[in-house]
């Protein structure tokens, strides 16, 4: 995608580095981070530098072509499977990042070149699924919509394109006129920062919007469709992902919305049943007492922004029904939240 | 009601001066202001140092009533009738302050005394409504209960009690075990501010939760009753309060949560009637893209809080369609919000 009119994507590979845009100082400066070992790919993954199920999977692809090609015959497999091991230990919870380990890890057994390969071909494929979503997500849109997404599921969070902006995209470069209501997703703001930040750069109009406005604008009829990504589909269809999603669903149904998901095959988890098996990550209060933004002197600043000693809940996702979701799309076509359609799906 | 464990009203006359708390500080400092003359009464009606429709319309009555105070024979006509505009053209949308102010000029034609008098009885009069509300909405709530409320209708906004939040204290103090849940408010945080502000200084256990989390708490269980306050209400019942209450209401009826509206008589507009008819008022959007708090060193600060050159959209309220309310508890008793009942009450 592009950035000040430059193409990007997320994370490449070129000789032995790593790069990667500077996910932690968006939107506020624009950045690309170079990593020249394994190791600092690894610290990137940890202290998200990179961040999302799509770019992290490629990162940890990456990170182990580097790491075969830092080490010399003699201690070629006892280090690539150390690597392997440190790799996988970022960030424990990113399913995609075992499935690229252990892609890159029996293609480095090979040879060096063919790791790299591999990593290659898992960034591309990460952008060709991305890709795919748009196509079949775009059908979806006429022109003139008003479509409303909550949090980022854009190109950041994958190697290019995105899942739930990936339609919105397309829509736009097929010449259709759509305006994007940008949900601004408290407490960290993804739609504020990083949605808009997307859209800005692919010229597409929006507004951010309170994330209690969403009702208020489907009320007065300018949402035509939702468009959300997701973190996690359990077996008949419940999804979960960032909180609000479940608000708007709710809503949308109310009036009569399209509400849809926008995720790759890998986002469905067959071991989950139903929604109800999904354990919700609670994050710290802070987040939610406490914002994070830039002063009038362009400095990062953290203010308190509620009642000084107040606690606060802060559930980091919800579940959102099958039965709100009027479709998901994937990057094999639209499908019915059903848990037999699903199945047929993942063959 | 108690700050700091000493009973205060939001606003209160002594002698020729009327005392307000600052509200432009909370809840970062609690301080008392002191009025001298009719004319800074004026000017902190306008710059919010006083908020809310109950402590508006007290306000403005103790304002007529320095007025009164001020002048001489000669003037005294002339004086209170200009006061009495000056009066009316801080805050021309606020319908309590000309209910207050017609009240205080006729009693000011009389005598200065009388003036005093019926100013003093004006507050009197909202503090003894919200305490009605309380009681009422209190046969709500039992023991055990989860309290979700929205926005800010406490005692601050009126002269004491308030209207939501007065069942929640009056369940406090009759030794229910509740548990309240503070939608933040975005986007001027009027709930993590003076709610939370307010419930901590009463003892009531409670967190702020995002906006985004209310519909996941209820989905798990943890919501027995939504009480928020309103701005109007339309003769069919229709109810314009704080953005995102809409939300909250579907979400309510999605769940089978009861939702509640409390509101004095003096709400209702029968001049409206239905949501429809009711105007909603955009603000600026930078109280979206930046956000106000207090910075390490206790300073406060303005932060910008999104993509650098976005555009956003911020409508103040939002119209609840009267099918999503439960109930309207007034000072009269609890009401359904149905035109013919609605007419009844205001016999």
């Amino acid at each position: 995608m592009k950035v000040n009119n430059k193409y990007y994507r997320t994370i490449w590979m070129k000789e032995s580095s790593v790069f990667m845009i500077e996910q932690n100082l968006l939107p506020f400066e624009f950045k690309i981070f170079e990593s020249t070992s394994y190791i600092e790919t690894c610290k990137a993954i940890k202290t998200m530098i990179v961040r999302g199920a799509g770019a992290i999977g490629a990162a940890a692809g990456f990170a182990l072509a580097q790491a075969a090609l830092e080490t010399d015959k003699d201690n070629y497999e006892k280090y690539i499977t150390f690597a392997k091991e440190t790799i996988e230990a970022t960030r424990p919870t990113a399913r995609n990042l075992f499935t690229a380990t252990e892609r890159v890890y029996k293609a480095a057994k090979q040879s060096k070149h063919q790791a790299v390969k591999e990593a290659q071909k898992i960034a591309d494929e990460d952008a060709k699924t991305s890709l795919a979503i748009g196509r079949y997500g775009n059908e979806l849109i006429e022109s003139g919509f008003g479509i409303e997404t909550h949090c980022n599921a854009g190109w950041l969070a994958f190697v290019d394109h995105g899942t739930a902006l990936a339609p919105i995209y397309l829509a736009q470069q097929s010449g259709k006129k759509i305006f994007v209501y940008v949900d601004e997703t408290r407490p960290r703001n993804q739609g504020a920062k990083l949605t808009a930040w997307e859209l800005q750069n692919e010229n597409v109009p929006f507004a951010i919007i309170p994330d209690n406005a969403g009702a208020h604008l489907m009320s007065k009829g300018k949402i035509d469709i939702i468009i959300t990504g997701a973190d996690r589909i359990a077996g008949n269809g419940d999804t979960a992902n960032k909180i609000g999603t479940l608000e708007k669903a709710i809503a949308a149904k109310y009036y009569g919305i399209p509400f849809y998901i926008a995720a790759p095959k890998s986002t469905f988890d067959m071991n989950c049943s139903n929604g109800k098996e999904i354990i919700i990550e609670e994050r710290h209060p802070d987040e939610v007492l406490y914002q994070i933004g830039i002063n009038e002197q362009n400095i990062p600043e953290k203010i308190l922004i509620s009642a000084p000693g107040s606690n606060a809940i802060n559930p980091a996702f919800d579940v959102t029904p099958a039965e709100l979701i009027t479709g998901i799309i994937t990057e094999k076509g639209i499908i019915k939240p059903i848990e037999s359609v699903i199945i047929k799906l993942l063959k």
